[in-house]
């Protein structure tokens, strides 16, 4: 018996209203096609709207606050956010006190699931760094399985190329190993961090050398960052061998790359600075360019000679071998690696400190983290 | 003035409960990591958990049918469905009334919004063409910026390359444009449809040529389809000048393919079997190769004799330039292709019809489609 099914359920609620209230601002660049709201305006003010007629409760969860929205007459809840941190927010609705997703928003992989995003825009000049540049030559983000068998399973890495990657048939290319934060995944420095413009805009410029970057999953994208019983030096711990034994070498083997390790960096954000660390830091025979961005680094606790089997001991040798450190975080996070600068600048070891002025534990702190790190590295 | 400020705002919802009932089955694969519901049983039966204290009323929308969800002293709302048609699946919660992602799930993008998606597991044999296979070589996906100048923007294509691809820099690879449904984008096929799998193993067993895929967006993902005050015809419609003036050339400047018309398919599956027509039909300079699964196609209502300017008229001609003409769809959709391909035996145009047994307008039909379609074209 033949029947139709429309298998897709279409929503009603998510474009409620095509018109926009200029006061407002302009759709944001985060939103599904065609959906109006959310909206930000001239001041960083998001203005969100959710048609849920029935619904009893409805707040917008941004930027660590709760705003309630209001209902109109037809049923569509609104609320308008105080001034925003500019760059990219995660964001949530509460639907009678549940976590959901706004229907206007496009998905980021981040907080251990599919969340809602938002980008606040800096003016055009100071995002110009990473934003499509038409008058750019453009590199390809490449979605690539390999067979792991430190899992016995497909994984799955994201590879940045370099526009002249195609047209140089012959050329090798040095490597970045790039990670992102705990809760996210290997899909966060493309979507997120727009890691893909700013090469494009750096290469173009001669900023940085033309690079492969590759991008994978963590181990750390659970809820919490963590499996149950997990202990904190657990987190993420399986990726060490992963990379190591499977990743690195099906990267050598796919793409024309470099394989010394002058020509191998890592770095890494928040969860993923760790990761960067203690990767490399166990691991100098391997990697001679390491970046560490609002890195969850816990090591001056036990004292700077004792961090990852003494290795700063030894300044002249650490410098030698090493040859770009880099510490960056946002002035308003707190995460520590101006006092890891200050330490490793006592005890005489070569590296690079950056302070994003005015961001938090975000994504702008990365996206310009990234910026001042690229041209420090295979040079 | 620094404070620590954690913009991820984290779900104590998501994964509720880390155990799982043996007699529930076992968590579905299109679930984030770590989540352990939905899970699905031997019989197909999907079951889903929220955790929503404070909720009225929850339900669970798939397959065209609402199950209401119960609620235990924990706050979780459950549900166990009948059994569901395997193959891919959107589906949504409903929670008081509004339509929400279950934050377990994986998010794909369909019905015009990103929604849940669960996929029922055929048997590991049926299943083989489309499941990653570890002995194979694996082509890449590659995410493409590139400007268009119809639309005065930046645009985004996926571009499948073989395996072997890397491996011979001077080949050329024959082109499949290859379109999604309504409501969906440029990642569907590669998300819901594992384009990539089918693709590898079909390589691999010499039943399909190397070739490169290219899947754009066919600007018909808003909800319902189309921009309000869009006519039927006007749906979609700005994507036949897009591709034609920028998405060719680009895919022709930018990778090694063959540029004659013996060497360039395009296929599309409900909506994008409808451009597919559109655009091939009125090009036939362009296209040898036309694939059409479950086509949203009404050109039989104005006689066939009407249809694309009389293009089925010269049956001898048209048979002579066309290289593969194929309709396929599911037994249970009613989407008229069987009408069609009985029409065209009639009047005496070439062309293959496959029917999928027992599945429905679902990605299960697509994939099922675009394997019967490869290994036609470019032979």
């Amino acid at each position: 018996m033949k029947k139709t099914l429309f298998t897709c359920l279409f929503s009603l609620s998510v474009l409620a209203s095509y018109a926009i209230n200029p006061a407002e601002g302009t759709p944001a660049s985060t939103n599904i096609p065609e959906a109006v709201y959310p909206c930000v305006d001239a001041n960083s003010r998001a203005t969100f709207k959710l048609h849920a007629p029935e619904a009893k409760d409805v707040k917008v969860d941004i930027c660590g606050k709760k705003y309630d929205m209001s209902k109109d007459a037809e049923g569509n809840w609104m609320a308008t956010t105080d001034p925003l941190v500019k760059g990219f927010h995660y964001y949530f609705l509460l639907v009678d006190g549940v976590q959901v997703n706004d229907p206007a928003s496009e998905t980021f992989f981040g907080c251990g699931r599919q969340a809602s995003g938002i980008e606040i825009p800096e003016d055009a000049q100071t995002a110009a760094y990473y934003t499509f540049n038409k008058d750019v030559a453009h590199g390809q983000v490449r979605e690539c399985k390999y067979y792991s068998a430190t899992e016995g399973g497909e994984r799955r890495c994201f590879v940045y190329t370099p526009a002249e990657y195609e047209k140089n048939p012959d050329a090798k290319y040095p490597v970045l190993y790039l990670q992102h934060g705990m809760g996210e995944d290997e899909r966060g420095w493309h979507t997120q961090g727009m890691m893909a413009n700013i090469l494009d805009n750096q290469i173009a410029e001669g900023k940085c050398v033309p690079m492969v970057v590759v991008m994978d999953y963590g181990n750390c994208g659970y809820i919490f960052g963590s499996r149950p019983g997990e202990t904190r030096d657990q987190f993420g711990a399986t990726f060490t061998q992963v990379m190591l034994n499977d990743l690195i070498p099906y990267i050598e083997n796919t793409f024309r790359v470099k394989t010394d390790r002058d020509n191998r960096a890592m770095a890494g954000l928040s969860w993923g600075g760790h990761e960067t660390l203690e990767i490399t830091m166990h691991n100098l025979d391997k990697f001679a360019h390491i970046g560490s961005f609002s890195g969850a680094l816990f090591f001056l606790a036990d004292g700077l000679e004792n961090a990852y089997n003494g290795v700063f001991n030894d300044a002249p040798g650490f410098n030698s071998k090493v040859k770009t450190l880099f510490f960056g975080m946002g002035s308003e996070e707190g995460f520590g690696s101006d006092k890891i600068s200050d330490a490793l600048t006592k005890a005489g070891i070569n590296h690079k400190y950056y302070e994003s002025e005015g961001t938090h534990h975000e994504w702008l702190t990365w996206r310009r983290c990234l910026n001042q790190f690229l041209p420090l590295i295979f040079k």
